[in-house]
């Protein structure tokens, strides 16, 4: 099994969506589900693009809705591997808007989401690590051990997963 | 404004699905992004019997894949609120699986939202207080508020929400 | 084969849905046929539910459209099985819509359908019993025998079913 | 308002479709909702041709699945009107299938559906009335007038519509 | 292998649609590409329906969009195979639209697209020819000579195809 | 009216998809009409981006498939705008497949679309200058001019566009 390290650019994916009428919910802005649909997709991508392996959603960790979009806008989604937790994987998301006829780019959502790579036989396998190279990867490599650590203390508290 | 406390029972939701081919990854097991989008709509459906305002997600504070689910199953989602903090309230949403032949439920996923309200002109408004009822509903409301408070240390920590 | 007689509320199922821009015909209604498709969907979980089995929709038998739907309405699709005979069972729905902002429901349409239950080569089997238990329950049991024997009647009339 | 009477060709259409991995429910046959959904489409064109107004589907009065459909196959959906009863309607509807590599077509589910025209308040009004020509259509215009009257008898003794 | 010709309108497939509100794009008109992939599955069943054997799209030769098509329009996609080059067959598509309440057809689109037939591995194969009989036919046949001329010119003068 | 010449390199816009079971035809390839729907919204987006206008599809002028793509593929499409004739605007789009497991990219369609920018009433306006700057868009810029006098050619030799 090839465990080369290799770089966060490589794992960069970006995918753009014009927003149609019916990707709208009864306030006219796009539908939530809509957009978490894109996010885990675009996700996925990037987690398959850095494990060379097929690769499932094990959860989202957080995903903030933060400004509405409306029919006409084009959105953007990019991702990114932030870090790998030896068997798991946090990918960055997030998606910005260019609202018709205004063409200033809107941050509109961001969300976290870990990913697992699996066997031929569907059991999750060693992930290859990954190489922060700019500040802002290595801020993001160290945000997810903060993320990841945060999660486990309320885990234990709680009781569960 | 009626701001009328109501109880958790009279938010309940739920809605059931057969899981098609066309539903499948290239794995074959249900895809993420297709469930995600059933709970963002049925949470939102809870969301709004207790409100009886229009509603939008705020975010997707932590949602749990716990098992695949293969063609052929039948997915029961269900949603309630958990609690409301004035301007914002939390929805629990479980998702059950019976897989084909097997006939025995298993939980396949479980996901925390938070929802705001809104008023004609979009902006969020006060929500009426949830009544917990049952110790399952107590626990809920109690666990709510350690999310959310656990949620607003990190966002100190890192600086951001 | 195992044929134990199962209770009506065994077979019970509800799904509910938020009808958005994307499901409206140009009249600003629910499309007709979104309506049906998610009625032939809850009424063969709950054949299924019941038959333990791959189940086949055979015919609808009557669905009416009682009041049209409109946007952000919540739509509630409820379904049972009302009687088993042999080889075939009547599956019963109605759907109640709860308009945005009136929060009473409101009875939108009935239908009432035939499945069959098949064997692994696909051949139709022989369905456990269905025992009814409420007067309710006993009522539509003895409705879809007559229901069953108009039908039969027409089609000797009219020489085909 | 004009109501000459037209003849039932002209309210013909048809519309064909080839059956996609998606299309198809965990027994690898077509899924009956979206068969439904197509005849519904395809019965309310017909009825609009007719009209020349919006129309809506008041019922499904019969719908029978005679054969499953697979993959690959070619689905041609033929409708038109058999008869106007002053403000409604009957569509009859023909499905056949061409399966893959065998090229001879098969009917696979025949439907009867009503519908009503609508003036521009929603107003059910008054329908032009058909014209059979051909000895099928006489005999198509016949039924529905039987159909209809058994359908009332049924309705009146089950006390409801 | 049979290459028996076969006629012209042995080919001919025709499709309606009625256009919904989530069929348009942010002015209010339909799609183009909803109205591309109707158009490439009813070209498909034609080539499907002369070759019978599995076709695939080689290319869209020249598709124009004519005029808009609005909400409530009935469409109707007409195809037939122009001609058979050995190995490939041009396809002719017409679209024309029956906008809402005017019941006057105009023509919306036009489109030749090229397939290949397959054999059960995959590999192209030998399509019978076909025969035009009405002197539109023939014009057609002569045309998708002319235009497969200019192409592969075009080709030699940009170095490529 | 501002007409400021803008680069080739501000109208491009990328898009990736993960190929799904439903995304499939009968021969496990992807549909065609599946990804001519994706190259159009895409070639679109990136007409918007350089027109800051509604814009809508005029022509498809070619589309090539060049391989088959199967599920688990992630395919990339990639559009920019070619070149501006006063009232349209050539645009090119390629999109590009990794196959899963093998992870070398593939050339599997290529594609040139004609858009036209409208104002507030749906009237055709003229476009800003492109600024072809790197060779590949200087041929780019070339060649959709040789494109688009063959066109012209050809259609006065049939009579018609």
């Amino acid at each position: 099994m090839n465990l080369t390290p290799a770089t966060v650019s490589r794992s960069k994916v970006e995918s753009s969506e014009i927003i149609l009428q019916s990707d709208l919910n009864s306030m006219g802005h796009l539908f939530g589900g809509r957009l978490v649909s894109i996010i885990d997709k675009i996700a996925a991508i990037s987690a398959l693009k850095h494990a060379h392996r097929a690769v499932v959603t094990l959860s989202i960790d957080r995903l903030v809705f933060r400004k509405p979009v409306r029919a006409g806008a084009i959105i953007t989604v990019k991702a990114s591997v932030n870090r790998v937790f030896n068997r798991s994987m946090e990918v960055g998301v997030i998606a910005v808007s260019l609202p018709f006829g205004i063409m200033e780019e809107e941050h509109v959502c961001s969300a976290y989401l870990t990913f697992v790579a699996l066997d031929a036989d569907g059991k999750p396998v060693e992930i290859s690590p990954i190489l922060p190279e700019t500040n802002e990867e290595k801020r993001r490599f160290e945000e997810a051990g903060i993320r990841r650590e945060h999660r486990l203390n309320l885990q234990t508290k709680l009781g569960k997963n």
